[in-house]
Parts: C-alpha cells; sequence; structure tokens
C-alpha cells in the first residue's frame, strides 16, 4: 500500500489513453480508501469526468466495519461513527474534538487506523477520551485482518482494553452504552426499549 | 419489512428444531438492520449461543452508506457518523443530541430513515442542526433506492436541500467542511492536506 498516490495516477492515466482500468482495493474503495484520492487527482489535474471526459464508476464493497461487525455479533445496529486515528493528514485537535464528541453523544465508536509502526499513543489516548464519558464495562471488540487467514477477534472492555492488542490491521468497535455481551457476540440494540415496544413501533412508523 | 419482530424469531425457531436458516435482509444486516434483533431475541428468550447452542453466522453485505456513497462518489473517505432520525425507538432529544455532536466536529453525517409515513419533520430539523454549524453550501447527497429499479441520486447543499425529495428509501449524506464537488461528483478529502503532504504522511505512517 505505498506509493498510493503514484499508483492512483498512473491507474487514471491508463484510463486516459483509453484502456479500460480497474483499480482494486481490499474492502470497500469509498470508506478511507482510494476512491477519493482518484477523484482528487482528476481535480487537481483538471482531468474532466463524465461523458465526453473520464468516466469513473465506483464499485461499492463490504467495509471492515462491516466485515469486522459481522464476526463480533451485531455492534453496528445503532448510531455509530467511524474515526481514524491516523493524524498525518488531520491534526490531532481535531481528531481529539471528534473522540469527545462522540463519546459524549453516546454513538458506537468504530476505530480505524489505531496505530501505525510510529505512531502508537493514539490509541491509549481515544481510550482515555472514551472512558472519561462511558463505563469501563462498556464492550469493546478487537477485530484484526477480518476475514483473512490473520484474522483474530478478541472482546475485551474499555476499562481492561490492551492497546498492544492492536496493530496497524486491526478495527477497534467501542459499544455505546446500550451495548452488551451476550454468549460471546457483541450486540448494539436497535433501540433504547423493549421487544414489543419494537414491533409497535415499527408498524406505527410504517403504518 | 413489517413484522419484523416476528419473522426474525420465527427464524430463531426454526433454526432450534435443527433446519439449517438463512435471515435475508437489504444491504448489511448488521447495520440498522436484522442481526442485531435475532441476538437480542435470543437473549430475552434464554436462547443460548455457540457451540452446544444455536450457531449463528453472520455474513457482512455492501450496506447502504457505502452503495449511496459509490453512486455519489466518494463522499465517506474521512471520518463519518451515521445517524438514524427514527425517533420511535430513541428519545429525540438522543437523536438531537448525536446531531449536534457531530456537525460541531465536522464529520460528514449519513443520515438513515429520514422520513416515514407518519414522520415527516426530522429531516427538516436535523437539516438546520447542521446548518447551524457549517455552510450553506455544504454539499448533500440525496440517494433514494440505491442499486435498485427505482434509483435516484440528487446533488443539492445543505442551502438548498428541498425535504421533498426525500422518502423512506433515501439515505442522505452531507458533507463535512472539506467535501466538495467536482463534475458531479461529491467527494471528502482524505485529510485537511494536499497531494504531496498525501503521500509524503503516507510513507512516513508505514515507514
Amino acid at each position: 500500500m505505498t506509493r498510493e498516490v503514484e499508483r492512483t495516477w498512473e491507474a487514471v492515466q491508463c484510463a486516459l489513453e483509453g484502456t479500460p482500468t480497474v483499480l482494486v482495493c481490499g474492502g470497500d474503495p469509498g470508506i478511507y480508501a482510494l476512491a477519493g484520492l482518484v477523484f482528487d487527482l482528476c481535480r487537481e489535474n483538471n482531468v474532466r469526468l463524465g461523458k465526453g471526459g473520464l468516466e469513473i464508476e465506483v464499485v461499492p464493497g463490504v467495509p471492515a466495519l462491516c466485515a469486522g461487525a459481522a464476526l463480533l455479533g451485531a455492534p453496528l445496529t445503532h448510531d455509530f461513527a467511524a474515526v481514524s486515528l491516523s493524524d498525518l493528514l488531520t491534526p490531532w485537535e481535531t481528531i481529539e474534538k471528534r473522540l469527545k464528541a462522540v463519546a459524549f453523544a453516546d454513538f458506537v465508536v468504530v476505530i480505524y487506523n489505531p496505530k501505525s509502526k510510529k505512531r502508537d499513543w493514539q490509541i491509549e489516548k481515544a481510550r482515555e477520551i472514551l472512558l472519561s464519558a462511558r463505563s469501563k464495562d462498556t464492550p469493546v471488540g478487537i477485530v484484526t485482518g477480518a476475514m483473512r487467514e490473520t484474522q483474530k477477534v478478541i472482546l475485551s472492555t474499555l476499562g481492561d482494553f490492551d492497546a498492544s492488542l492492536v496493530n496497524m490491521q486491526t478495527t477497534v468497535f467501542v459499544g455505546n452504552s446500550a451495548t452488551y455481551v451476550y454468549d460471546g457476540k457483541m450486540v448494539t440494540p436497535r433501540g433504547y426499549g423493549g421487544k414489543y415496544e419494537l414491533e409497535e413501533a415499527r408498524m406505527k412508523d410504517e403504518g
């Protein structure tokens, strides 16, 4: 995954020369991935899009947040926020502000890029911020290499969470105040009501 | 989609009787969908999971937020939050608090369940909240029936956004302060830096 910009620009040039070109990436190309970079490069280099220009189709895929959630159980059944901890393109102040905002507003939080070889303190800081607004018993799911041979799925809590379990391929799921663990599955209910309220509400919403 | 609880409980009972059972839903089963309900019902009814109990596998799919994003361009290349406007299972105060938090912290916002037959004012209120923290020129993507025959993709702005374009099948994407529209594509850059910074940062992050 090095030389992303070069590789993406090569693909754009290839397409401009008239060769049908496919740029492949893992997960979904639109979530923290290459689709945005394709458009950024086209705009910066005045490559016109659409009919008469470059026709680009983005094919959606299964993002890491869905693959990881499926392995954990169903942690994303209610409102959630995806936050990348990479502070190389985004000031850390912005990331911290975001973590505080979603911690305060009881979102399930999906943490992307929790760590890299040279970036190791952010995940512990993120845990602190979330702990300041949420119980130490809040379930945390740690998914590494989802659906790959290296796959590892660990259930923990905000209080016990061990940052050494996290690497570059890890996505971390932090539950909201209603998230529970049942027989090894991490689950966020769809609302703050019970079973019968659920059914009644659904019927009302569709009536 | 009526009688969701009954249908899901029937599937669980079928599996408990020993029949391999599949419960199918559109998009990804884990995002505002049935996977959570399966686990909720098992827990409420003391159905044990795992070896010796009910073995449940969640198969991830392509969620509406990825399908819609792909049709719009690449609006989710940076931090985003998914918020459902259905206030039937979640108090409106909680939803409003969440909208304010993510508006303030400059998240791209993906709005699920913007409207139903009997629930029509929430989307306009959400727009007001987002407008209080974001420019009226902020790009808004309105995707209805993504990847279906009824598919409709509309680009607008927070200032011009027309709530009548929204129905029960619509997902609404509200950009962050860096989101732009270029030749009909809605794009959120991966960071707040430029092209060369991007490459440099990536190399550093992997270094």
